[in-house]
């Protein structure tokens, strides 16, 4: 059966990341995402990436189930054709800096006028309002600003970004969640609105009870590597081949993890044999595991420690998350077809019970949909598309 | 105005930080989220962190806006009462291990029985299917197996945890959408459904890009710094004090760049006046830029940088973020006043046109919500309730 939001048509004006991610979901969700590309396209179609035939991974990957439509905007014949989308339209989704919309006459006071059911959502990197609304912001400005990076790396040493573009991805995040909710509130008011989301808004709310325990605690935290400040065994080890972390800082755990190690005598060692005395003897404890770990390769451990139950796993590079039978059996891996070459993208994360959208589709070419969708949708005559397209305004 | 998702309750049985974490944001976008807590509690209660009073700042930051309600539901008349919430709501989440809520006897079927309108999510380590199912998980090892750990890190070292605890919110985040959803489905249909989430799932997705670089490419990423592997300038500088990034790989603030450092002579040199060249000279230009940025500190280079538009941030840590003039114009750090002392906590990151909730209430005491919820919601007498009270059911 089609997905929970079948029947939701999105008006994706979002480039790069933030809003592809949010949109990518929606349209795992089963939402008739269109992205309303510039004339020269979406700027991730130009970032350097490995190719898929002669389009970048980067590209594919965020945009696989969606349309595109080629408009210029700044035109004011493209304009009229993107209020007649919003006529049909449930959402408009931008990561413009501020003021762009207003100057290209598509801001929301504008569209809730052609359609008062519309709702629209605007991500940019500070939000609409405060003194750094227009600053331009990356991934990693906002890692830095939001205080994830002053926590990320090794004790002592300068901080790392995360791995993870969540400077990005977060404010995607928190913009899907606010589409959602204004989409469920409008079935009870009949009215759209708008949402103003940001990439560091999204980094402070991360912070979830790290801030809270900072300001309770005025201690600042700084970069605390792979292990945990207040428990111990939660870390990273070295093994004869490759990496384990390990969270061991129950009591069952830890008698599992000494018993898997053969170690017996550390069970009964008074320093450790309870969790405050492994946190204040956590270096006499973790040397001591140190050696044991380098014996046998992280592979051989997490057989050994999965059998009594331990939580532990290998820290996987991608192709090893890409093997992972786990991974697999859950589908988070695709394969997407398409005319220019094939390509593996991460799957739908939301597994429903009656509403599970099964279609894959890779990522289209530049403007693809656009005559099909002024004609069937819009209800344009050939004459009048081809006019458009000798304009260069489709 | 009230929230989007007024009007919408949910019995939240989740603990700890993943699931907590989205009920959150329902809450802040105007859900009645009602905690049902076991006889001793969420186990984030005892989680030693700062306190706030006698509680811990741990639970306070993640459980403000929520109602409490302590249940037994291993008894056969708890479960009754739950049964009496389940017909009184919308929503009921769960992060226990798969097999726990059939053992409860509050599985999907069974509630669905119950109110064929409930929507019920269970957030999980690994999901309800495939191999590693019943294994335990934590942030740390979701990290790890989910890829986003082999990226973070300093070139050539060993792997680090990523500061935020993206392994468990990620996951949350992942739930509340697919809760959004169904909601959202059910104003069409009438009907509820499961939905199964889980922290993995959650990784695997917000490897987003990455993932299909890497397949594409067959190069399996490392942990890259602070920087990005195919641009310069993107990276992190020390200065004279405290460390500023800096992301000028495009023309306009690479220009700007080496104009407000006052080394003009570098947008001539042929080495570094294109996007390519200062790719493939990254080493020469960089170790220029080192040198002169250890000049000033971060905040006076920040100046200067923020003046010419380029884009750049001091790495703030947590006690920077919450001084943050951008931070708290956006209100970002919200204030709570409890019986039981005061606490600063993240606050809500999507901000609604129409549909903003405004209330700031803090996390409850154990149970502090049964009694009224009991008496005026679920229409139990003081007699029955006292009778449950004696009885250790409420």
């Amino acid at each position: 059966m089609p997905g929970p939001l079948t029947g939701v048509r999105v008006l994706d004006l979002t480039q790069a990341v933030s809003g592809p991610y949010a949109t990518l979901l929606m349209a795992d969700l089963g939402a008739e995402v269109i992205k309303i590309e510039p004339f020269k396209g979406d700027q991730a179609r130009e970032i350097p990436s490995p190719m898929v035939g002669d389009q970048g991974s980067y590209f594919v990957a965020m945009n696989r189930q969606k349309r595109s439509i080629r408009l210029n905007l700044k035109s004011e014949t493209g304009r009229e054709i993107f209020y007649d989308c919003v006529r049909k339209s449930d959402v408009v989704f931008d990561n413009f800096r501020p003021g762009v919309r207003e100057r290209l006459q598509i801001d929301y006071q504008t569209l809730a006028g052609i359609n008062p059911r519309i709702i629209s959502c605007s991500l940019s990197a500070y939000g609409a309002t405060g003194p750094y609304k227009n600053k331009p912001g990356y991934d990693l400005i906002i890692q830095a600003l939001g205080g994830g990076m002053s926590l990320t790396g090794n004790p002592g040493e300068p901080p790392v970004r995360m791995g993870l573009p969540i400077g990005d991805l977060g404010g995607g995040m928190c913009s899907i969640t606010g589409i959602l909710a204004a989409l469920y509130e409008r079935e009870k008011s009949g009215i759209g609105q708008h949402i103003d989301t940001s990439l560091l808004d999204g980094q402070i709310s991360l912070l979830a009870y790290q801030l809270t325990d900072y300001h309770t605690s005025l201690e600042i935290p700084k970069p605390h590597g792979t292990g945990h400040p207040s428990a111990s065994v939660y870390r990273m080890f070295e093994t004869k081949e490759g990496y384990i972390v390990v969270v061991a800082h129950r009591e069952h755990f830890f008698l599992g993890l000494v018993e898997a190690m053969e170690l017996p005598e550390l069970a009964i060692d008074e320093r450790f044999n309870h969790p405050i005395g492994r946190r204040d003897h956590r270096k006499e404890l973790e040397s001591i595991l140190e050696k044991v770990f380098l014996e046998k390769t992280a592979v051989e451990w997490r057989k050994i420690l999965d059998k009594m139950d331990v939580p532990c796993a290998t820290v996987s590079t991608l192709d090893q998350v890409m093997e992972d039978e786990q991974v697999l059996a859950r589908k988070m891996i695709v394969d997407v077809d398409a005319t220019y070459g094939s390509y593996k993208a991460p799957g739908n994360p939301i597994k429903m019970s009656r509403t599970n959208e099964e279609r894959v589709f890779p990522a289209p070419f530049l403007g693809e949909y656009s005559e099909e969708f002024l004609k069937n949708v819009l209800g344009y005559s050939q004459e009048q598309i081809d006019n458009l397209i000798d304009k260069e305004i489709i």
